[in-house]
């Protein structure tokens, strides 16, 4: 979160500030459906929405990172496909099923394809597919290109919202971020709250921009972008298998000044990096940590996952637990595996400000433990409330109060490499959501 | 669980199978004793238990593996320095504080050698501190110095479950485990519940046996069998300070087969490992990968343990849902990182039984979704009940009603490489013993 901290007092408010960054760049529409659907694989009937985001012409500077996990779905095959292609004209996108490794998924992810582009008036490889859902489900291409013609009426050109509503699965709220460059402007949008751990992109970020930058200059840009933003999160450390993020330019503004809009870039996907973080699954606490004086930024970055990514940590921060003696340990656990011994006493760990160790010992005292529960409180997004079965936790809210954080700076001693990594808590909520996910 | 699969109808039963496992094997004797101390670090009282071990005469037949944790506890630098010595002669353990990384936490262990070994007519090189619990924490080493003669008092050469009992910290239910070798035999008992995925060894394990085998033999079958036991395990994937695995033989036996010695060993481990995660904290699961055709060992393991440590993949076993899609992306997150590209047509993924992915794509339909969720329901150890105060889970039961596993194997198809890893899913009761774990 390196730009300002937003503060919403309620779900109206949040409203207000969404439609305040959603307006769309010169040259973009979006335009969304539900519709229902019986996936084969379990026989019960279930819903989806199809998105469509197009370009009133197709452009030539577009970029795309995919996922690393070793079971990409059909779409990330495609897509890495259209990469190479001369021009791009539009985005279809569906949730609820991800087609992955389901039987002929590259073939349904085309029919998509095939299906938007005779709609829109394009060729089929100007057509990028997207997935979320399921893993496993077949994608039902037969309803989904059913289905387009409706997203396709519903195009309009005033606000990204609809696609950031359209894409979402597990989400609570959608995530809209904006900023201006020169004449132009860029808005992005996420879709993310569970398998998130991306691995060179994260699950459906979509960047649109009407600012004219060189294609190449786009791909370089974004990957630096991504790199100290989505590459630098990680929700419960499960890389999905659809990780993307896409950037579109309708090249509508000019833009002399190319630093700017790197820094912009970076700028909005670091701010859409936290708030996919604070819409993750169950989420009570955003948690950045901080590491410096490591011997490069990878371990720095290695390091501050292996925190975020604590089981037991995670567990003691949604409780307001200022258990300290976790976070040494999981700091220890990642350092330990590593073939180079580590002199523990040149290591500095501070939470919320308070040094709670340093020389190789705990800095512990009970008014400290007082000061630093206080900045975990402060830093909580909702409490739990007990659910109305007994057992299946929701939260209680559907919007971020705040986007402040727990804050974590672990000094080293042993070089100049840093990075800040943001991550979140484990809580009843992630359970719940997770222990039957499909139905 | 290699051995034969124990059944329980109730807690009952389960004690009486527990006392069946826990005569002493000759030349043992073990005591504990609990008393009040007040942490200096929160100023609120809380309750430790100090657990003797003691053999009748010294012996040089000893060994121990300990954690890698980058900061280990005192009790684990003074415990690698007792390696060197010619005789060792007690155990000392504590729980509920860990002394790890405390002003002054070496000493305070010699302290509380020092104390023993006066009791027991020994030089305190020849005692073994061991400490589990909250990590930060000051050992209170007067008030446990003080509390050593009533333990010592209590000292009994007829069972092993006084030290079983007196070594827990969250554990539901004691862990003991034995076999016969020729004359002699092994008794091996574990605490551990949490912060448990062992890099060389689990949180406290006493394996005391009186066959006589020689120091080296006896140090490297332990090495042996702790890697395809407590090495191979992960309950939420969280590295102890503390981890710590000794053994102690009283050479009162006569071994003459060696074989036969590894052999009982390495079973033993094997079953006490699979205790130690049928009693981790809350869970419901106990998940078995066998990850087979991997280019070694050493791949095979790390990919069964990215299998078991998969938030969403635990959550989704937890909920009796058999979400396979969230399996092959935890089996493609880790593939995928590898600098190697993987080709997804050789891998053949089978749970329950069920080849479930198999020629690059999913084999699913309605009727095999019913038979793979009643594999996860016999697994299944208990079902969540709605906590009294709404939030706060509690087990419904401490004993282990059956031993039976979630069974997945995975088939790379590159190697000959494999290992089997035991895990968890991830529950309810899991956040709600962790989220506040030190009051």
């Amino acid at each position: 979160m390196p730009a300002s901290e937003q503060i919403f007092s309620d779900r109206v408010a949040h409203r207000a500030w969404l439609a305040s960054q959603a307006a769309l760049p010169r040259g973009f529409r979006t335009g969304a459906t539900r519709f229902a659907f019986t996936p084969v694989e379990v026989g019960k009937p279930a819903h989806m929405t199809a998105t469509v985001i197009v370009l009133d012409a197709p452009t030539p500077v577009f970029a795309g990172m995919f996922t690393r996990n070793a079971f990409p779905g059909a779409p990330i095959l495609v897509g890495r496909r259209r990469l190479a292609e001369a021009t791009l004209g539009a985005v279809v996108v569906n949730n609820k099923v991800s087609n992955v490794c389901a039987p002929d998924g590259e073939a349904a992810a085309e029919q998509v394809c095939v299906a938007a582009a005779r709609l829109l008036d394009l060729r089929p490889e100007q057509v990028l597919p997207s997935s979320t859902g399921v893993i496993g489900w077949r994608l039902p291409a037969a309803e989904l290109c059913a289905a387009l013609p409706a997203a396709v009426a519903a195009l309009q050109g005033d606000s990204v919202l609809p696609a950031a509503e359209g894409i979402v699965t597990t989400d609570l709220f959608p995530k809209v971020r904006r900023a201006t460059v020169g004449g132009g402007s860029i808005v992005g949008i996420a879709k993310g709250a569970g398998m998130i751990e991306p691995n060179l992109a994260t699950m459906l970020v979509y960047l649109l921009t009407d600012c004219d930058v060189p294609r190449d200059h786009l791909r370089r840009t974004l990957a630096a972008a991504v790199d100290i933003s989505f590459n630098s999160m990680s929700i419960d450390s499960d890389t999905s298998t659809s990780d993307t993020v896409v950037a579109l330019s309708s090249q509508r503004a000019l833009c002399p000044d190319l630093g700017l809009f790197d820094s912009a870039l970076a700028t909005l996907c670091q701010d859409l990096c936290g708030d996919v973080v604070r819409n993750g699954e169950g989420v009570h606490h955003v948690i950045a940590v901080t590491v410096e004086g490591a011997p490069d930024r990878v371990s720095a970055r290695a390091l501050g996952k292996a925190v975020v990514n604590s089981p037991l940590f995670q567990c003691a921060v949604c409780g307001n637990d200022a258990n300290v003696g976790r976070l040494l340990a999981a700091i220890g656990k990642h350092v330990g595996a590593l073939p180079t011994p580590y002199d523990v006493s040149r290591c500095q760990v501070t939470l919320g400000g308070e040094v709670i160790f340093q020389g190789g010992v705990f800095r512990l005292d009970p008014a400290k433990e007082q000061r630093l529960v206080a900045h975990l409180r402060h830093a909580e997004l909702y409490a739990s409330t007990p659910p109305a079965d007994g057992l299946t936790f929701s939260p209680p809210i559907d919007f971020p109060p705040h986007q402040r954080v727990v804050d974590i700076v672990i000094s080293l001693g042993l070089g100049s490499g840093a990075c800040r990594v943001l991550g979140a808590d484990r809580s009843h909520e992630y359970i719940s959501e997770n222990a039957d996910y499909r139905s």
